[in-house]
């Protein structure tokens, strides 16, 4: 697999992926967030009886490490598909937005 | 603004834009998954009454369209942040997911 | 508003004030789960910041134990309507589960 | 299991269930909402992939029907315990809630 890591390869992939399954049908919109919102809350369900400083050590147990970073790609496979079936460039947004947020919230005072 | 367009630097800036408002100690990661949690339920609100067909033609109306991509924005802010207090690399996790989903789940019949 | 206080009068208002405005078309099975997830979802942001103490004292607010009490009712009515629309009686599946997951899970040592 | 059917009879049941388990430290109202919100997404994993006129014949198949009917009742569970733990009728709220709507929201034309 010496496809490159970024985001346009694994969108490509991704799409690949569900073209050859006959998944399409299933990809709207709607239900794309569906599942990305299914996918957030499985790794809140992770976290959801752990104290905060249990929570910062969560990547210590190899088993909890792993189903963590399943479900962050998880996560992120169904938000790369949603941005690719509506025209959308994620990173470009989120720059775009940390631009917006960074006129509207100030600084601490240093 | 010139950051370049990728992942690394996109969670360096809101590294550093959480470090200038002094909010890194509300970013656990138990917070954060909850953060990421509550903006995936954002998109979904947009979508929720849509019929599959009206899902589909979102991006028309320039209104929604703003809100998608901000919702979009937040996401992925939330996501990016997370993997970096857990030292997670996303695209690396994803592309390992896409590899075990292609042994896992068989092509449809060609 | 003399309606009796219980989950069956509270299901016929619910269901008269859809009615009432032609909302029954929107209602499937599956958009009340997402709007019940939505709602679920703001509940969650109200907490996403605090921690386990401050989570505690939420209701000390007047404000914020107004936006909690109006979540409350909103994750509510969505289960009821889901409940109605599927023919689920809510309390008799709680009261269901909470006699299997006595059998299921011991009691601590005493 | 004699216990009267009606909601503050369940909230005791589930309080002394938690009590005898030892479970009430985790039983935070933070953590309580992370819980509901993870059980709604549950409900939504099951309806994500169909279409609206499949998610309204979903208890047509009696393992879906279970499934929805167990989540169902952990949605339930930890909304009824988020409001034990802060003092919240949910009932009265829902009440006052559609008394509040009918105000707001217009009848459709008759």
């Amino acid at each position: 697999m010496s496809e490159p890591l970024d985001v346009r390869g694994l969108q490509r992939r991704l799409a690949e992926f569900a073209a050859a399954r006959d998944w399409q049908p299933y990809h709207t919109p709607k239900n794309l967030v569906s599942a990305l919102s299914v996918e957030a809350s499985e790794l809140v369900e992770i976290f959801q009886w752990l104290t905060p400083e249990e929570s910062a050590r969560v990547m210590d147990d190899p088993g909890t490490a792993d189903r963590v970073r399943d479900e962050v790609a998880d996560v992120l496979a169904y938000l790369l598909q949603l941005c690719e079936v509506l025209g959308i460039d994620p990173l470009a947004e989120l720059s775009a937005k940390i631009d917006r947020n960074e006129r509207r919230f100030p600084r601490s005072a240093e």
